[in-house]
């Protein structure tokens, strides 16, 4: 399965999401991921992402594709991943 | 065609880009948008774009998907539209 993971938290809990999505999927943006997941990790993770969220608050979105090249992605400007090597 | 489309833009920049998102696609959370558009609407948009962004720093990603049921979307604590609703 292929997800694109986007997220919307609250300043104090963010630098603790931004390393649970990390250590599952790639960091393409600010607050957004992507990448090949299984059903059980991708449980895994939400789960855990349940664990630090305020589900009155926060926010988390996963879009998810049985097939990766169902999905075309098309970047202007930036690209995260020269940064994020550098993390 | 379906897309979601997120950016990452400097604050100076960020109101601009949301009021232009919002004429072509529905806002789901913080900087992320998503929405039926036609290949012509959302050249457009991405033409438009660009002539508010700075390419070295700021980043517009868009994952498009021929059909929209080819996706499946998971929500996690807060969803946008109630607030959306009232700006």
């Amino acid at each position: 399965m292929y997800v694109i993971l986007v997220y919307d938290m609250d300043k104090r809990r963010v630098g603790k999401m931004l390393k649970l999505c990390r250590q599952y999927l790639n960091w393409i943006q600010n607050s957004v991921f992507e990448g090949a997941i299984t059903e059980v990790k991708l449980k895994e993770l939400i789960a855990e992402a349940k664990l630090m969220m305020d589900e009155e608050t926060d926010s988390l979105i996963i879009f998810k594709s049985r097939e990766e090249h169902w999905l075309e992605k098309e970047v202007v400007g930036r690209e995260k991943n020269e940064l994020d090597n550098l993390l």
